[in-house]
């Protein structure tokens, strides 16, 4: 547990860093105003990609060669898991824009949402030739992800489209991308955090750039490349500096620090 | 898959076209307003009705004589479900009320569900001897079913009556309508969605007649009776639509669709 | 099922006679004005005082020789619920506030139930080894519990430190104090009411005579001692007359009264 109080002491500096950089004109690195209102950017992507950096350093051969487990009754939890994240996703891209532009909002996350819902159930069949429940349970919330950069600053349609891309983009990434790249880098996304969080928020922050007329693009690159990079340097140092306490030579199971029945 | 997008695809123009009529004077058949707000009988009555055309042309023999299983679990996560809905039906039903009836509304399908649950609670334990965890599951959600048409415009407790007499309703419809009803028309309510939507939404429906004052009984009467003839007719025609691409022998069984494990 | 419908209209007028007494200045026992916004005194304490009046009558030897059972299922089941109340406990304490409180209310009760969902991991760990899944379950919701009181009328670093120091006692309680009690009392509090609504519902109105500078002191000691009393004294009566309906020699189980399958 020490190591999970470590990694939260380390991790919320970074962020705060990254915010202050982007939004408040820290470092004076930024050429202009960034648009991220639901946290595509700042909350998601960098949060997968602080993640990514941690597991570079920390996955040892063991766990790696162990299968992560699922069961019907796990992935029925999933889905109650993700039922409540898809209800509530309105109100969490809603809560910091202004009351008139509430209900817009909400409409374009809960149309993002519905997309990538769609997306992804068609994208899963195409690809795994059945539903994988794990990319209902997880690509469908993709839309939420990816809608957070423009969620109050664009139209339905644009919504609905935006949502359909980050379905399709985070099935394609649980099915082909993943065990690609978890074979090339020899580390576990153990709940494919980069497939749902890391790729539809950089995707998201991106479609800002050219589907909102008066924004600033090369702020809006920038800012995107600075928050790839503190997460990145950041997840690895914090991974360096976690491996200090121990790595774990077993991979983690539930009752070693759960009393569960 | 392509069956369920095709159905998807028949319903939204009859559903459509249903509006069209009721509310917004389509062809002329409306004699006066109609009301329902929270959708008893444009949303719940008429998807119910719908899906019951649809089944009269779909069931097939085999389909008919195999067993719906449920077990404790499956049971217990239909009550995370049902505890969901029971909790976002009151915004659910004040989503388009004016922004000064959103208490009094919301409170009025509180009080139609705590109803409903509470009569669920008792008819199950009359009419089987002990509580039915699939009743309270449905019915206690009938009260939201059944305020639909009025909950912006009854007081609190006309609400309260209401829920209670649409959970004894729709327990009766699940104990006893449904098990007579399928034998005579050879079809599965796999959901009981008629128990639950179709029933009590109508009851809702009529409802209004009796508890708004100023309503307009001939539009409310004749608003019913179209709803109800456009949602059998078109879930007709779209079973027999469906049924060229193919009807099922064998019942579904989830890992027909779904990798779930 | 008699004796369930029996409690309910023998603990309303009970837990209305103290609202009366402790906010209408009923029977003029009230010093000045009660703050209870949130209810940690005249919801959460008065009900699990209550409970204990009910089961100090109730328990039989039977009962209390037999192990409540929980499996790894039925605690995920706890946490889902658990969530649930979590994630709507700021509209329930905001639910009366006025309009403009409503954003101060509800970030003090989410830095409340973090910092009791916190402490209750840390506290877990050093009581008994392991994370016990019933504590987080329970004791991260004390945090919510604890500031019924002060939502509206504290500031955010106050309010985390409340969530803390509830979570803390509701985890001693539930790992510590429960058996101690239970084995003097001879009875059992099977969802542990006591620990997570009791204690902290006090230690919650007793807050409030700390962190709010313009508080009737004495006014707020008398009306918790008061809804104490008449807590317990209406559970031991209501306890008493419907033990007249008979007691269980056996442990309740749920096949007793539901068809679950």
């Amino acid at each position: 547990m020490a190591q999970y109080i470590l990694l939260a002491i380390l991790f919320i500096p970074s962020y705060m860093l990254n915010e202050w950089i982007i939004f408040n004109g820290g470092l004076k690195l930024m050429p202009g105003s960034f648009t991220d209102t639901g946290g595509s950017i700042v909350i998601h992507a960098f949060g997968a990609l602080f993640g990514l950096g941690v597991i570079m350093t920390m996955t040892t051969k063991k766990e790696f060669d162990t299968k992560v487990e699922s069961d019907e009754t796990s992935n029925k939890f999933s889905m109650v898991g993700s039922m409540v994240l898809w209800l509530f996703w309105p109100s969490f891209c809603a809560a910091l824009v202004a009351p008139e532009l509430i209900p817009v909002t909400a409409v374009n996350v809960v149309l993002a949402l519905c997309g990538a819902t769609i997306a992804t159930y068609v994208a899963s069949v195409l690809l795994r030739g059945k539903i994988g429940i794990g990319d209902i349970a997880n690509a469908a919330l993709a839309g939420g992800v990816a809608i957070g950069s423009t969620c109050d600053k664009t139209n339905h349609v644009v919504a609905f489209i935006i949502g359909i891309l980050a379905g399709v983009l985070s099935t394609v990434s649980f099915a082909v991308i993943q065990p690609k790249l978890q074979e090339k880098l020899k580390v576990i996304d153990t709940c494919g955090v980069l497939n749902l969080h890391g790729f539809p928020g950089l995707m998201g922050g991106f479609a800002a750039m050219f589907v909102i007329n008066d924004i600033n693009r090369s702020a809006q690159f920038i800012g995107i490349v600075i928050s790839i990079i503190i997460a990145l340097v950041a997840g690895l140092i914090s991974g360096k500096l976690l491996s200090v306490f121990g790595r774990r030579a077993e991979p983690y199971f539930d009752a070693e620090e759960f009393i569960a029945d």
